[in-house]
């Protein structure tokens, strides 16, 4: 790989062959060499999950058209991180980014999504880090629509870096370029899934459940990101790995005990 | 159950019969009604994972000398929450907790942990939850050792409560009843894990890895869980789910477009 051109990493947790990651891996080739290491099979909902009880198997893949290095992998977004930087990389990226993900990242589903733990992963190692989220499931989702924008937020941190231990949280609203209202800058919205599981029983008699749910926000503020992509910004939210409730240590001094 | 005694949820990461849930539960059961729902295998490193590509099994598991409901779950420690939460509870627990962990969950560790990840899951759900941890990863692992500490915190806990969106990790340091120093309120220490891929080939030939790698500390003070646990003392770090980097957002405004 040259020196001159900035080498980025990319993962994802929908797989290596989701839409949504050939999209991404095209418009970072516009920034520099790309690097591949994602998921074999999809990944959705494994957050920050390491394979720690089985082995990891990787290899390369020649995926028609693409001219990058890729490599699928059987862990997790986050072991394919890791086995990147620890493994198949002979040098430290200057970018890391995960996505782009078929469906939003925003508010608390930041904590399941296995996109984000990918780029907070790269984060962790000291790489700038982005993940990037559409709203919209579809395997026919058009992500197009927003390539501006990711390419101007990449190619921001690319230049400028970001604070230490912090990444971004990009989601983008399922509009089109002209719908698109531009990007904004805010905070995880509070809000949380109500699950309901869906009860079945099996030939041998015995139940089993699906996890299902719906999404309720409780954040009225209008510097969260629901508000955000509800309005028709891209949300970026910046994302950090120290989970510490800072403002919370002196509340809880009184269960200190000598 | 009696209306009396609160309602305690115990779930773990290293699955319904390892010591240390059988330790908790015991403990629990001194403080209320208990109501146990749990991996029905090892789970460690799943962090905030969710089943969505496959179906969950759980069944009522009947555990000699127990005496208290349980259930073992066939999916994550996350799913297990919710699955007790929101389909095998018939009230909101009054205090969830996870654990106690065979293994640490201080620093980044936090990220990673199946356990905290539990824990987290019943805050968001709205019920003051704790993650505990011993640095002892052994089956023989002595958990008596802390136990008035344990007891000691849950009790704060069940009566003061947690301010919201807050739950506690508690790492417990391998020490006897009298080396023990007390019990530090203190934050997450900044450190990171180096990972080394053991890299083997299987009978046909295939490369594969497993994940092993080295913890580093890059904090040194004295207000971290780590200082605090290598000085003698059990950490409480509170732990939020609301991940965005608050103080880095106006730093970040220049991302802002319209």
């Amino acid at each position: 790989m040259s020196k001159e051109r900035p080498l980025i990493l990319v993962s994802n947790d929908d797989g290596i062959s989701a839409p949504g990651i050939r999209h991404l891996i095209c418009l970072m080739k516009k920034l520099g060499d790309v690097f591949v290491v994602a998921p074999n099979s999809p990944q959705s909902g494994m957050s920050h999950a390491i394979t720690l009880e089985s082995m990891l198997f990787s290899e390369r893949v020649h995926i028609e058209g693409s001219e990058v290095t890729e490599y699928a992998c059987s862990g997790t977004p986050v072991d394919c991180v890791k086995l990147a930087m620890n493994k198949l990389l002979d040098r430290k990226p200057d970018l890391c980014v995960s996505g782009i993900n078929h469906g939003a990242n925003s508010s608390v589903n930041v904590l399941y999504s296995g996109t984000m733990a990918a780029a907070l992963e790269g984060t962790i190692a000291g790489v700038p880090s982005i993940g990037f989220s559409l709203l919209d499931y579809s395997q026919d989702a058009d992500f197009s629509q927003s390539e501006d924008h990711v390419l101007r937020i990449a190619r921001h941190v690319l230049e400028s870096g970001l604070p230490s231990g912090v990444c971004l949280n990009v989601n983008i609203p399922k509009l089109s370029r002209e719908q698109l209202k531009g990007v904004k800058v805010c905070r995880q919205s509070d809000g949380h899934w109500e699950e309901d599981f869906d009860e079945r029983m099996n030939p041998m008699g015995k139940t089993y459940y699906w996890l299902t749910g719906k999404f309720y926000n409780h954040d009225e503020g209008k510097d969260t990101d629901i508000w955000a992509l509800e309005n028709g910004y891209i949300s970026v939210v910046p994302v950090k790995f120290d989970v510490t409730a800072h403002h919370h240590i002196q509340q809880l001094n009184f269960l200190n005990h000598e």
